[in-house]
């Protein structure tokens, strides 16, 4: 695990709890010293760390934040350049490249948890963290089906639930669901404090609720969707395309007929996504088109919850 | 009470609790019914209800949509002229405007109770819904100040406390902690759905939050923010002149600094109103600045919590 913060910290808890043999590093002397207390194996170098993944085969985590990604990656080159290979960091595309670029031979498979992130560092992280949990892991033409299959485990075995998709997928479902929200809570937090002690007087729930991530520490929402420029520019692009038409639509006919039911109609669809009852399958990890299969699945909103023998349990 | 719904019919039951004899009027045979059940008088013509007031010098109250205002002004202008006169609509100069226009011998003091309209109809309403509510109650150069303190009487009895602001005011602020937001949440559900099953299987949070609202009924949604076309069409220029610096600050620097910045900062200021201590005070209704007062204590986030003599107690 190289990386002790929440993410990583959590994970190596869980993996710990697996039955699994662990260790990591950080460049945080508090994290590596909290993690130590707790009787982890912290290494003092990451070089160190890597030689160990590499004599005893071991999966290697990039639990480090995104600007620290292509520094990891050539000491993983390195060291463990042909280790199964994953990371956490909350943008894929990105960290796709940078692996192709400097750690090629990395049997690599991009993963980012779906799990809260509003304190940091080692002592907020717990064992518990992905239990249920969405967990996307990434699949492209050349994923190594083995790898993902290795990666895989890890992740069912911290509780958590795997979401396929491409990295251009996820990038642009987060920018949608995830990205775009903090902006747009960031936009309303302001406008409602230009309003003056009046308005904040006068606000309720709606305000609360639309304005509640805009709480989350600004450098972690800034690392977080300037890492995603591309989707998230054109998430935005969608939203204000939506609201200039709703504005024109208010200023000339007096009518937000179409801009208020699309919304409504978007709502229902979340509902309609969550309460749907979803069949049991599996998804033959040996078959030819096991990437289409995976792919198909996490588009259709589907997820993996158990792995059995060559098979992936899916619902 | 001309109208018994979800408000009207909580305002009619929280002042027969506080020991006021209290009828009503609705244009609903189902709300009219279910209030005679509950033991409450609904007279069968709005014209009956208002003579009744006009022999009892009772306080009128307009407890219906916006649409329904001026027609039931004309019949306040025929049966009940000089009557005080409040409404509870949720915007509130153009019903100020409605009243000057068509009833203009009412002495009328506008109000709006912030408490939630999510369930409608006499059914879903309660004595208790406006407890600790803030409760705005309109102050304009015209207000007849002893009006104004006998519909504050009304208010506080039913556990609320008074917000005192210009009709523009109120406007204002709404349109930016309540309209805007349902705005903003609509096109966030729809740029989510359009990201399809793999965007909602990985909406957590940030995405819940930011659409809740768009639940609301479509129709609620419309006629609360297209009743307040001025004021919303400011916070929504507001709004897209924000995201829209966004959007070219990502596109050519990379950074959302000053976009996330402001929006934490607009949080903190939530936070910090909210969490302030407010010093108790007292406003003296008969003073010739009393109007000049009570929109200072509102302009500064304050309320009044109760009526002494001629003194309105302030935090």
């Amino acid at each position: 695990m190289i990386g002790l913060g929440l993410i990583g910290g959590s994970l190596l808890r869980a993996a710990r709890e697996s039955g699994r043999q662990v260790w990591g590093f950080t460049t945080s002397s508090v994290d590596a010293e909290a993690a130590t207390v707790d009787g982890f194996t912290v290494e003092s170098g990451v070089d160190g760390a890597l030689r160990l993944a590499r004599e005893r085969d071991a999966i290697v985590v990039i639990a480090v934040p995104l600007p620290a990604v292509d520094k990891t990656l050539a000491a993983v080159a390195a060291h463990a350049p042909e280790c199964v290979l994953t990371d956490v960091v909350s943008v894929k595309a990105p960290v796709e490249m940078a692996v192709r670029q400097t750690a090629s031979r990395a049997r690599y498979v991009g993963g980012h948890p779906m799990a809260g992130t509003t304190s940091s560092g080692w002592a907020a992280g717990s064992a518990d963290l992905f239990r249920d949990a969405s967990w996307v892991l990434t699949v492209e033409d050349e994923t190594d089906v083995a790898a993902w299959r290795d990666v895989a485990q890890l992740v069912l075995d911290c509780g958590a639930r795997i979401v396929p998709a491409s990295a251009a997928g996820h990038d642009d479902a987060v920018a949608r669901i995830s990205h775009l929200p903090h902006l747009l809570a960031a936009v309303l937090a302001a406008v409602g404090a230009d309003g003056g002690d009046l308005a904040l007087a006068l606000a309720a729930g709606s305000y609360s609720d639309g304005t509640r991530v805009a709480g989350t520490r600004p450098e972690l929402v800034r690392a977080m969707c300037e890492g995603n420029r591309g989707p998230l520019l054109d998430a935005v692009d969608d939203a204000l395309g939506r609201l200039g038409a709703a504005r024109g639509a208010l200023a000339s006919t007096g009518s937000l007929g179409a801009t208020v039911e699309a919304g409504h109609r978007g709502w229902q669809t979340l509902q309609d996504h969550r309460g749907a009852p979803r069949e049991p399958g599996r998804i033959d990890l040996t078959a030819p088109d096991v990437r289409e299969a995976l792919l198909g699945l996490g588009a259709g909103g589907g997820r993996i919850v158990g792995l059995d023998g060559d098979f992936a349990l899916t619902v």
